[in-house]
């Protein structure tokens, strides 16, 4: 049930050569969306939930927040967080998140960058996050969109030229696991439909402060290539909620 | 700009035997979904935009409204909605919703069902039912799913023996016209993005309170054949917002 792939030597390896993993923030695709949603960090309690490199976590050390807890379940995640993101602010947990436990009102800030597809419950993320904030604390997570993880592959459908002709979608109301292809490995990862995503947080007593699909600048657009066909499908979905 | 296809003679005779047509909204497949997200309609006044054939103003008629205004572009809407949908309460309205404008502060509900995707102008039709709107009234939609509206003809993608073999989505981020083919005959919709339907509202003034996607109730999808594919890829989206 605990999702680890990043502990597997093979796909590690491919993910620690992806823009985001060698440039941090700046390789991301989303970070021009992502920065202006982040609250004001300084003086601030900040949870880091699937952590990774670090990169966020540092960010949130660097504007000054008094305490930033970063955890994730892969142990070489966090051997490379430490090396490349260590900051006086930051302590990095190894953790899976089903195991987590914080005490209730401690932070002001949980940030979740692209975990939850790997995560099996989400209801139960909810209600922890949601123990785990003060009051008017906030919740910014990133996951790879409903329409993007509905038909499981993640790949789009091409052509008998091999051609891309479009995404497909198919099994959306069908919530659960997916064997996605990506970096060239096979990746369990979690589909959910959009409803679950956000009436699931109304419900749960968060509020939407914002709700973002980031696509690549158009600079990006037209230096990179492939990068156009990113205006193609939705990837991921960015969403900014309050806690009550 | 002002999209009036159901006056079209033959787009009206099809879609007048559409089930949400004959059987009002028992008929719609949206409505276990909708129905209980309707605020209590005592005493309170409803601006129903695209009312077609008057079966959501007469349901708030119904259920004890003041003052019910239902206004359609369609001359054949209204004229069945008058027969259909009479009620003290209901003034029927022939108006393009670009057209139309209303007392600030005057409703406490706006309905607006499935007429949004008609719609070149999203931007001022927020404005529009803020301004209509009296503080802490609500404004419920439905719409069709970005997901559904992308590629643009709505159709499945079929395999060589004309099997569904999923939806395909392309051109996501290209927000506007698209040539949908509906019942039969080629219809002007407008897509856009899902953040630009939600995020656009918070950026407005409004609070969320429900985002669903309707699937068909398991009963329907065993009893009705074809049903089960409605599974497979999501067609609409009710939100549920309100106004601070």
């Amino acid at each position: 049930m605990k999702e680890n792939k990043y502990d597997d030597p093979v796909f590690f390896a491919h993910y620690s050569h992806m823009a985001r993993s060698e440039q941090g923030l700046a390789g991301a695709g989303e970070w021009p969306t992502l920065e202006p949603l982040l609250p004001p960090f300084a003086g601030k309690r900040v949870l880091d939930l699937g952590c990774g490199f670090g990169w966020h976590a540092r960010y949130a050390a660097d504007h000054g927040a008094a305490e930033v807890i970063a955890s994730d379940i892969s142990e070489k995640m966090l051997a490379a967080a430490r090396e490349k993101n260590a900051h006086p602010a930051i302590t990095y947990r190894q953790e899976a998140f089903e195991d987590a436990d914080y005490p209730a009102g401690h932070f002001d800030l949980v940030l979740c960058s692209l975990m939850l597809h790997y995560l099996a419950d989400y209801g139960t993320f909810l209600k922890k996050v949601r123990r785990w904030l003060k009051a008017g604390g906030t919740l910014l997570f990133t996951v790879e969109h409903p329409t993007f993880t509905a038909y499981g592959s993640q790949d789009w459908y091409y052509g008998p030229g091999g051609e891309i002709l479009h995404f497909p979608v198919d099994r959306y109301f069908l919530e659960g696991k997916r064997d996605a292809l990506f970096l060239g490995e096979h990746v369990v990862k979690y589909h959910r439909t959009l409803t679950t995503y956000l009436d699931g947080l109304l419900q749960e007593g968060f509020t939407l402060l914002r709700i973002q699909e980031p696509q690549p600048a158009a600079e990006m657009v037209q230096s990179i290539p492939g990068m156009a066909d990113e205006l193609r499908r939705p990837m991921m979905l960015i969403v900014l909620a309050q806690k009550q």
